[in-house]
C-alpha cells in the first residue's frame, strides 16, 4: 500500500543487464491530485461520495463451481481495490523480469483522482451454486418484467458487478481491467459500460452536468451531506435479517439508450415540456431559477403549465408519497448504431435505494406514462445487492461465507 | 460566432408564457477555460496542435448524387465548426420555442477546451459521382492490403471524415453529433470513434501518456514545435498539382485492438523486448532516461541489447532512412467482445505525413516483422486527404468544386 502508483516501475531492471537509475525517469515534477477517497467506513465508498466525472462499470459471471475460490477471489479483489483507490499498484512483483507484472501498468504515474471501488451482488449469486441461498437478502428478487423496456441478454444481469468511479477514466479503467485479470478462471465478464458526467476539467462551466438531450440532470437528487435522506432512502437498515447487507444499499443499472437524433427534431417548446422545465436555465416551467420549487398546479391557457406526462411531475418525491432514490448515472457514447448509422448514446443509470420496489414503482409509473418514452428506451438491466463498507481487517466476502 | 455556448440559451422563454430572468440561473460564478485553437490559417488546426486530452472522430457516406447541395453541406460545416472552435453554439436559432433548436445543446456552458475540427476526404469522394475525379489529390490511391490487419468494412473507409479534438470530451462528441445533424440527407454516419490521451486533468502526472499495454508512447514523436520537420514530413508542398492540398496533408486511421489479456500474461522482459523500452522509465533499453537516443548497436549476451525485431527498431527514423510520420493517435475502450468477453480496446492510430507511401512503407515493415504483432491487429482503416487551412472568408470545399 504504501508504494505509490507512480513508483510502481520505479526500482525495474534494465533487460540487458544495464544499470537503471532508479527513479530517474518517468516521475513528474509536480504533485498528483491527492484526492483519495477512504475505501474503509460504515457504507461503501462511490455510493454518498461526491460523483466523480468518470465512470467504469463491469458485470461478471462466475464460472468456477469452488466455493472456496469465489471467497478467495473476493478477498484478493478486495485487496486490490484497496490498494488501487489509494493510488498504489495491484499488490505483488511488477519489477520481476521473468514474470508477468502484477499491475498491468496504464495508469502508472496518475493519482487515484477520488478513485471509489464498489462491489454488488446479482441475485443469481444466491441460486445455490455456492450454498448461499440462506445468504440472499431479503429484497433481493429479480427484477420483474417493466414498460418501456426491450433489455438486451448481452447487457443485462450478472453474478458480480464492480462500479469504478474516478475524475480519471484510465484510473477507472484501469480497475474494471486488472479485477477481471485477477478472477480469471473463477469469473468472466459479462459487460462493461463506460461513462462520463461532470467534463469541465477546471470545475468551471456547467454546475449542473447536462444530460445528452442539453437538459440539466440532477437538479433535485439526494445531496451528499443529506444524511437523514440517505438513512431513510438509500441505506438498508435494521429490518435486514442478513447483517453485512446492514448500511448497505441496492443497486440498480439501466443502460438507457436515447433515440437523439429524433429528440433533435423535436421543437424547444416540446422539448420542454417533455422535461417540464427550461432547457436552457434547468428552471422548472412554473420558476425562474433552476432550484425552483416546482408548481405542479400552476396552469396555463391550456391546462397546467408542467404537463400531465412531464418526466418531473411523474418522478417528483411530492408525486409518489415523498419516494426518492439517489441517482448516480453516467451519460454515454458508444458509437453508432451499425443498422441505421444512428448515435448509439444515451444515459447510464444507476440508482441506489434501500429497497429495489423503490425503483420498481417509480419505473412502472414513468414507463407507462413518460412524455420522455418517445425518445428514450430501456435496453440493458441490472440489479446488485451492495454490502456494507469493510471496517477493522474485513474484506469482500466476509460475512458472506 | 459572438454568442458563447454558455448564452445559448441565456434568452430562452418560459413555456407556459411566464417571464424568464435571462442569464439568472446556469451560468457559473468561475470563467470556463479559455483555450481556443485558431480554425483559419495555413494549415488545418488538430495536426501540428499539441494533442488535446481527447478525440471524437467519425467517417461519413455521401448518400445524395447532387453535388451543389454537397458543397452546400460542406459550407455549412465550415461555418459551425468554427463556430463550435470558438466557444459558441451551432449557428441558427436555438430559442425559438417552436422550432427545433440549432444547437443541441450539451455542450451548453463547457468551454471550447482547446477544440479543433479537422476535414479529410476519401479517395471514394473522387470516384465520379461529383465530378471531381479531375481534383483528386496525386497520392490519394486507396491504402493497399497490407501486413497485420483484418479489416472491417463497417470500421474502414469513409467518403468523408471529421477529427474532433478537445480537452472536454462532451465538447468533441457535439461536434460530430452536430455536423451529423446538419449534413442529414447528404451524408450518413459511416463509423465514429471516440479515444483518450492524456488523462490527467491537471496536467501533473504522466509527463508521456502510456498506452493500454502500459508504455510510455510517443518519446521520439514530432515536436508541435519542429516546424522543419512538419514542413519536411507533414505538410505537402508545391508538387502537388492541386492548389488546395498544398499546405495540406494526408491522414491515416487504424483501429488497432490490443490483445491485452494475453498481453497481460507475458513476462515484463519480453514486454520490454517488444517495445525494445523500459516499461516504467520509458527509456531505450540501451539508455536510462526517457528521451536518451537509442543504441540499436549495443550488444547483449544473446545478440543486441535492443532485439532485431523490437517495435521501436523497425519504426526507428534512423533505420528507415530519415522517414518520420507525425502520430496522433488515442487509446480506446470500446466494451467487450460479446464472443469472449475479452477487452475491446486498444489505440486508434492517426498518423499525417505528406504523402500516404511513408505509412505504407512503414506498416509493410512493421506487419512483417515486429514482435508487437502478436498482441495487436489492425481491424479498421481510414485514408483521407485533409486541404490546406482556410484564409481569408474561404470555407470548406471551396477549390474542390
Amino acid at each position: 500500500m504504501e508504494l505509490s502508483r507512480r513508483r510502481l516501475f520505479g526500482g525495474l531492471g534494465l533487460a540487458g543487464g544495464a544499470a537503471l537509475v532508479a527513479g530517474a525517469c518517468g516521475a513528474p515534477a509536480a504533485a498528483p491530485p491527492a484526492a483519495t477517497v477512504p475505501f474503509r467506513g460504515p457504507h461503501q465508498a462511490g455510493i454518498a461520495t461526491d460523483a466523480q466525472d468518470r465512470l467504469a462499470f463491469a458485470a461478471y459471471d462466475v464460472t468456477t463451481t469452488d466455493r472456496a475460490q469465489l471467497a478467495a477471489m473476493l478477498r484478493t479483489w478486495s485487496a486490490a481495490a484497496e490498494a488501487m483507490t489509494a493510488g498504489a499498484p495491484v499488490p505483488g512483483d511488477s519489477t520481476g523480469l521473468q514474470t508477468p507484472p502484477a499491475d498491468t501498468g496504464e495508469a502508472a504515474g496518475l493519482g487515484p483522482a477520488r478513485l471509489t471501488v464498489t462491489i454488488g451482488y446479482g441475485p443469481s449469486l444466491f441460486d445455490g451454486r455456492f450454498g448461499l441461498a440462506s445468504r440472499r437478502p431479503a429484497a433481493l428478487d429479480p427484477l420483474p418484467a417493466l414498460p418501456g423496456e426491450i433489455l438486451d441478454p448481452a447487457r443485462t444481469g450478472g453474478d458480480l458487478c464492480i462500479q469504478a468511479c474516478s475524475d480519471d477514466p484510465v484510473v477507472a479503467f484501469h480497475v474494471v481491467r486488472n479485477l477481471a485479470r485477477l478472477g480469471r478462471g473463477t469469473v468472466v465478464t459479462r459487460w462493461t459500460q463506460l461513462g462520463f458526467g461532470r467534463t469541465s476539467s477546471t470545475g468551471a462551466g456547467q454546475e449542473t452536468p447536462r444530460n445528452l438531450m442539453g437538459f440539466k440532470d440532477g437538479t433535485r437528487n439526494l445531496r451528499s451531506d443529506d444524511g437523514a435522506g440517505f438513512d431513510q432512502h438509500v441505506w438498508v437498515g435494521g429490518e435486514e435479517p442478513q447483517a453485512w447487507m446492514r448500511g448497505g444499499s441496492y443497486l440498480v443499472a439501466r443502460r438507457i439508450r436515447m433515440f437523439l437524433e429524433t429528440w433533435d427534431r423535436d421543437r424547444l417548446d416540446d422539448q420542454q415540456n417533455v422535461f417540464g422545465r427550461v432547457k436552457g436555465s434547468g428552471a422548472p416551467l412554473t420558476g425562474k431559477a433552476e432550484f425552483d420549487a416546482p408548481d405542479f398546479t400552476a396552469a396555463g391557457p391550456t391546462g397546467t403549465i408542467i404537463p400531465d406526462d412531464a418526466h418531473m411531475r411523474l418522478a417528483a418525491p411530492e408525486n409518489n408519497g415523498g419516494l426518492r432514490i439517489l441517482r448516480r448515472g453516467y451519460s454515454f457514447t458508444d458509437g453508432t448504431d451499425p443498422q441505421t448509422g444512428d448515435l448509439d448514446a444515451g444515459l447510464f443509470f444507476v440508482s441506489y435505494q434501500n429497497d429495489p420496489a423503490r425503483f420498481v414503482t417509480l419505473q412502472r409509473k414513468l414507463g407507462r406514462s413518460d412524455a420522455l418514452n418517445e425518445y428514450i428506451r430501456h435496453v440493458g438491466s441490472g440489479l446488485f445487492a451492495v454490502p456494507a463498507g469493510l471496517q477493522g481487517t474485513a474484506q469482500w466476502g466476509d460475512g458472506l461465507f
